[in-house]
């Protein structure tokens, strides 16, 4: 793609965007949409000839950068031969997408329904585990997101579900994990590991076991916060379900496939879900893909039982050819041990310098390409740099630091008072750097409002 | 692609589909899908070598047919420029597909919120309606399918909401117009039509009209069985929602884009929803996308206030550059004009021939390209020719139809009692009039059961 500027074109695209394009989570009136001409690898561009290293691999999606040839080839043949296909039958790239990501996810989730993005597929999950179980309850945390469409935004942990919120029957929130900010007043690891179970099972016993169907957690929440658990604790999140007979699943559309610098972030503890959902990683998002990974023993429970649930483009041959090659090319091209020797090598310790720096930040925390910098007003009493869902005025120390990062060519995730540094797992040693150092100067913006 | 057969190939397919892939709407270990190796047109083609006419538009979305070599080439254009970005750009593809779009809905349904299919499209359609009124109920009708996320699975009125049905606050169904079984006795099109309006505005006294969010209906029903409204009904509904300031939400996924031989169902009627949903047809479903159509008023509710909703992949380069070639091209070749001609010259005498010889057709009813034949055991009694929501042993009468009808290479649409006859609406005369003669010969299968 040329990236020769052309601001004609650029105005005519953001004509048309504010004419007739309804965003996402956004006032319409209030958001000024940057027009993108073209991406490759780390990097975006826009009509204007501004070049962006891209810190947030979009939503936390683009795990393979951007246009990787491999994957785009692989969409161009696959449309070529078959585009689209109804679910009931069987065809090439869904088999075989199904057969990879088996081989990928741990136990013995071994079968594959899929779904158009990561909202579908909690859906999924949840529909399975009621039936599977005949219960009605779902307990999920705070500081979590899980999706928009009813059931995922109900069970999602943040904001976003509060204007959304009509009172879903059976969904019941608890408290993970998360040592910077403990729920529990504790003071180490172990300790907020094993109070935080604790917590966790009161809360089963007090709700009812018996009408509990499923725990849903991120495995490493995303855009709540990227707080990496305890160990010990999803391995004490499984023993609770196994002891109540409820259903583990595990959320990883964020932290799948790479991200975390394992295929998923589940094997950093070696615990295996009854259900993992997953989508953004499976195929960057270059093609809608989603979908839940199924135990076998739920996936008896379907066997002579009609499963009730579906969508016209469940198993797109499109995005299964796309999902084919992207772990194909993520296995060849040892992506997934990049994003690790990136987090071990390069990021995780130059966030850490960051920080020896800069007192605006509180915490560093991740792993891989997986990592937040919680930003603070104060270090002794960790009040963060903006409050909780902050907007407006409230919000302006944070909005200026993200207009800092842009300014100065690097594109930043940044959610509440923290900037996620999730780039592409693909992301080298030097662009990792440079980000680290584009960082360091916008840092400056955060620090001039620390006490 | 090759139609040369590979069984060898077939069989592989079929057992990575066996062991990893987990169907929509079905129970694992009783289905036996089809392995499928090309399509092309209004035809697809196994690994054995059978070739079949699609009757179904595969879950009635491939209305530009398969593999239109203008939507593929478009892919593969795309796909080279730019697959994925996330929704908070202007980017080229999203802001042209949302320009024509916009350009071809009814009224003031100026803004478009891009989502990657119909049930997400009524998830975001409901949430805007509840969020404009602050009101919380919504009404639907029975007979009705509106997708199978929370929301849009409580909304639906077929048993696939049965198993889905946890009690989901402020959902209420009534019934919708349906003469040949007409919930209100009527005996001619025009009292069926204001009965149903009658039964509709009772419905939304008796529920206050103050707690009634929006009234959703496909406005032409279509799994449900293609149930062509009554002239004056959405008129009337409309009337409904502007006396109580009830949002009125057309579902538009399946009668969209050309289906009905118009580029909305709505246009038959002139009829202006508030907001109107549409997936499927959109692109032919060739890359998974779906939308809401947002009339200015209620966009205004937006422009200052936060949407509270979206997601990764809304308004996706991919998707959206599939849409813009596929309405360019369904506009530049008359394929809505040639849809509207087939209903009215070959599909619409052709079916009602066919009830003239074959006893077990109650009905023929549609237009377009979107025509069921609705099945019964005596024509005076109207018995549906297997009860509603039959299986296995009872629903034997239709399964023996429906493989009549593969045996002789014509794929069918079935539900329930009915084939609906859902070609592309790029079908030409001499495969609509082919396909006549195999359900000609097929029927008699059906006609066995009949008194």
């Amino acid at each position: 793609m040329s990236t020769l500027p052309d601001p004609a074109l650029g105005a005519a695209v953001k004509a048309a965007d504010r004419a007739h394009v309804f965003h996402s989570w956004s006032a319409q009136g209030l958001i000024d949409p940057l027009a993108v001409a073209g991406a490759e690898g780390s990097y975006f561009w826009d009509f204007e000839g501004n070049r962006y290293l891209d810190f947030s691999s979009q939503l936390v999606n683009t795990n393979i950068g951007h246009q990787h040839p491999r994957v785009v080839a692989a969409i161009q043949e696959q449309a070529a031969r078959l585009c689209t296909f109804a679910p009931g039958f069987a065809v090439e790239p869904r088999s075989e997408a199904a057969r990879l990501i088996a081989g990928r996810t741990p136990g013995d989730l071994n079968r594959i329904f899929f779904t158009n993005g990561g909202a579908e597929a909690v859906e999924n999950a949840v529909r399975m585990a009621r039936l599977h179980t005949g219960r009605p309850k779902v307990l999920s945390a705070y500081r979590s997101y899980h999706g928009a469409t009813a059931a995922a935004i109900h069970l999602t942990g943040d904001p976003r579900r509060w204007p959304n919120d009509s009172g879903a029957a059976g969904v019941v929130h608890f408290w993970a994990p998360f040592l910077y900010r403990s729920p529990f007043h504790a003071e180490t690891e172990e300790q907020e590991c094993e109070r935080a179970l604790r917590h966790l099972e009161d809360t089963v016993v007090f709700e009812g076991p018996a009408t509990v169907a499923a725990i849903v957690l991120e495995t490493v929440p995303g855009t709540a916060g990227i707080m990496v658990p305890p160990d010990g604790y999803l391995a004490g999140v499984r023993e609770i379900c196994d002891r109540y007979g409820i259903v583990f699943v595990l959320d990883e559309v964020m932290a799948g496939f790479g991200r975390t610098g394992r295929w998923f972030a589940a094997d950093h503890w070696g615990v295996v879900p009854d259900l993992m959902t997953f989508a953004k990683g499976v195929n960057s998002g270059y093609v809608p893909l989603g979908g839940v990974a199924i135990s076998d023993e739920i996936a008896a429970t379907f066997e002579k039982r009609p499963y009730p649930g579906g969508l016209t483009y469940s198993g797109h041959p499109l995005a299964c050819a796309s999902a084919v090659a992207t772990i194909t090319t993520m296995a060849e091209e040892g992506i997934v041990e990049n994003a690790a020797r990136i987090g071990a090598d390069v990021l995780g310790p130059g966030l850490r310098e960051l920080a020896e720096r800069h007192p605006a930040v509180g915490e560093v925390r991740g792993l891989g390409v997986f990592w937040a910098l919680e930003l603070v007003r104060d270090r002794t009493t960790r009040e963060p740099l903006v409050p909780y869902n902050a907007a407006g005025e409230d919000n302006a120390p944070m909005a200026a630091l993200a207009a800092a990062c842009r300014a100065a060519g690097l594109w930043p995730f940044v959610n509440m008072n923290r900037i996620h540094v999730v780039p592409p797992c693909t992301v080298t040693d030097s662009e990792a750097k440079d980000g680290l150092a584009l960082l360091d100067e916008a840092l400056t913006v955060a620090d001039r409002h620390t006490a």
